[in-house]
């Protein structure tokens, strides 16, 4: 059938490549130059770095490219917590796994760091080599009629002209990848019954830069995601290949707006994070931090997810604060989980693929909540929680039941991360096994109180219970003074 | 200074009389036809009957407008409750105010069945009627630049004409009131850090028709909101001038599509709501029900309400489900303050207008909030707590203790519907009260112990506990043998 793809980010040029490479002809139309062009390369475009994980990589195996990927990919055994006082304390994702010295295998649990520039013109090249498929860009959707399956773009002429044309396009499927301002989702909200939301935190974020040392190497440990939870914001760094750490300081506005001066920035970063100041360098962290201003992060749900003829993937449909590393894996999986819908005997005609479409959003709506959640949650859990001792005996408890029971006790950030669990299904697990924990503590309680009791009983065996209680009182004092 | 108010429906159009009394030049700018054209004479519009009360008055006191409306209006005392065997109770609002053979001031509580359009049609018209406002029928807002004042109009030539014209306006303050889909609000939620959501609940609703008898009188108890509530569902009658009564029943649409044959529909409204159907007349019941698609009901929430020169009142701002029958209340509201934020000193220059905007958009977007979760609770309060219970018993406490300690102690229903109170502090007032009556439960309960542990200690004064306990045991024991 006829495919249209409304943005050629990640997720859309994902897309192209595993639907062109079915067969069907696909017309990929991005608002963006070529980022091959002069004007393209001018771009500078969004966080630069990624945390590839289990979801991510397996959409990308369905379209042949997981092992290039990875191979230009930097991998993260674990979190790397920077003490307040320049102390360091990893956390790993598997610490049997991950141990000192072990390779670091294809199938241990790690999230690779990857360039999102980098990965972009790789997914966008694939799909522009398949000669059914056609990459245009500096298109920007302006009209959709999703129950005709029409779509109108805007078309600049070329990367420098002020001369549009008007571009219709008629087709059997339009998948809308164009982001958390999805011009696509605007037609859809019109549609009655459609349930939609997008938060603003109050939270904002800046990109800083460790570079590599002057010998080319690491500043830090490579192989970790390395964070400064400082439970109000928190600072953390991603490896990139050619040795150097991006850095993002994630932080309250408000907190942003006081730090105006050299002197308050550098005050402030010697106090909060001493070991990073020099790697950062003072002159850089002084520039960057006061001639960026703080980015905005959203949230955004929006259910059903289809209208017609029309469907919305990632960012547009769940577009979530960065703090689990789902953003573009659950993109990822969108598409895999919409490939998996749509069966390939109705490759050529395109009938009924509004049925298909309603099947993908009841099986994806919650899903694509619960993961929006859990990404607000652990902005939580990376900023504040990690500083808590309760954190770490959670986790103990969690990686001891893990090894004993396997599968059936899988803590929430590895069926997350590393497993294809439905996000909502991790959601599940993780509830109850907070009931199991909480039933453990009182059995113990329990437990301690009747062997307690057996031993007063067996001493005081004839006494009535009140002279025992006040016998008991009167000793408990005795003892103490 | 020049106001644009997008929108002429009831709030829009107010807003436009209280601005325009004020010496301010306004233009209102309405996307349907003028209702006295004969196009506008065939548009059939929103639901027919609204429920005027405290707060919708008082913005109609400041405009001159409200002893007009009263006078066209209905008092409603209170619910009168219709049960499944025909059986009916009165639940007045206020029970001594509203006792049987009182007149009813314009200072007792009551609320107002009033009909949308003649109010609609009355507050065009008086807007009209000053010199400095002109009302502009037939023209959409496309496009609007909150910063600067600017707002887009495609213009209808004429009622049935197709040519357009399109006509541009900058002002010193855009007031949107275009409705739950407004379109100011789309270019409103461009701007970073705006949170919305809108959310369809599903349950839908149809209106029905009861008609004055063959002697032109009410057919049910004219002075009161009726209300047929089945847990699920529920059908409301309020009366109109004429002696008629709008019916709407409110269910959910799973049921609505199960009742698609005339049988079936009389079967349902037979078993449900028997003494209505000989009122609804067993063929027009069929005939509205069957060839009547139900409507939904969205709720929506947007914050900020401000953005630049525009601000969002209204409908626009905060559409609710209608349970609470606050939607135009709330609406009116925020024109009264609003009005009061922004100072007559600026009458002229329409300086400093975004910061009036932004401490109207601070002081009210909690409260809108606040109405809405209001509403949707009292869908549930209306078609099932009624029927429990401990719904009268908790009634009667907030009567008893209004009635004692007087403005200290206002039942929920009653600051929202009879005071001016915020609705945020509304909610406030009312888990305050909930926390104080089940410590009132909770006195009474150690109260009542006590006089047992007194009463049975005076008579077993000398003896240990635990045998005091088995004995008081066995008395029981020999008492029920």
């Amino acid at each position: 059938m006829e495919i249209t793809i409304v943005g050629g980010g990640l997720v859309g040029s994902l897309a192209a490549c595993i639907f062109g490479q079915k067969g069907h002809k696909v017309q990929l139309y991005e608002s963006r130059p070529d980022p091959n062009s002069a004007a393209g390369k001018l771009l500078r475009g969004r966080s630069i770095n990624l945390a590839l994980s289990n979801r991510g990589r397996a959409t990308l195996r369905r379209a042949g490219l997981e092992e290039l990927v990875l191979s230009k990919a930097i991998p993260m055994r674990g979190r790397m917590l920077h003490g307040q006082n320049g102390s360091v304390k990893a956390v790993l994702y598997d610490p049997v796994a991950n141990q000192v010295g072990a390779t670091c295998q294809r199938s241990t649990p790690c999230i690779y760091s990857v360039s999102r520039r980098y990965l972009n013109e790789l997914l966008l090249q694939e799909a522009a080599a398949l000669p059914n498929v056609s990459v245009n860009f500096n298109c920007k959707l302006i009209d959709a009629d999703a129950g005709k399956g029409l779509a109108k773009f805007r078309k600049k002429d070329d990367d420098s002209s002020e001369e549009e044309t008007l571009v219709e396009k008629r087709s059997d499927l339009i998948i809308g990848a164009d982001g958390a301002h999805s011009a696509l989702r605007q037609t859809l909200l019109k549609r009655p019954m459609t349930n939609f939301s997008q938060k603003y935190i109050q939270h904002g974020y800046i990109e800083l830069y460790i570079p590599a040392t002057d010998k080319g190497e690491f500043a830090l440990e490579k192989n970790h995601l390395h964070i400064w939870p400082r439970d109000r914001f928190m600072l953390i760094a991603l490896p990139n290949l050619d040795g150097s750490f991006t850095v993002t300081l994630f932080m309250p506005f408000e907190i942003f707006d006081t730090l105006n001066t050299e002197e308050k920035v550098l005050t402030f970063f010697d106090g909060q994070f001493p070991d990073a100041v020099p790697l950062l360098g003072r002159k850089n962290l002084c520039h960057d931090f006061l001639t960026t201003k703080p980015s905005t992060l959203i949230s955004i749900s929006c259910c059903p997810m289809n209208g017609g003829k029309a469907v919305l993937v990632g960012d547009a449909a769940h577009a979530m604060v960065p703090f689990y590393g789902q953003g573009m894996n659950a993109g990822f999986e969108d598409i895999l989980i919409l490939e998996e819908i749509i069966p390939n005997s109705d490759l050529s005609s395109g009938a009924g693929v509004e049925k298909y479409l309603e099947q993908f959003s009841t099986a994806r709506s919650s899903d694509a909540q619960a993961i929006c959640e859990l990404a607000m949650y652990n902005y939580e859990e990376m900023r504040h929680l990690v500083n808590q001792k309760s954190y770490y005996w959670r986790r103990m408890i969690d990686i001891g039941l893990n090894k004993l029971l396997g599968q059936v006790w899988t803590p929430l950030y590895t069926s997350v991360t590393f497993s294809a669990t439905p996000y909502s299904k991790c959601i599940e697990n993780k509830k109850w096994q907070d009931k199991v924990i909480s039933k453990m503590y009182a059995y113990m309680t329990v437990a301690v109180g009747a062997s307690v009791a057996t031993y007063l009983v067996s001493r005081y065996q004839r006494e009535s219970l009140t002279d025992l209680v006040v016998k008991w009182g009167r000793e408990m004092l005795q003892q103490k003074l």
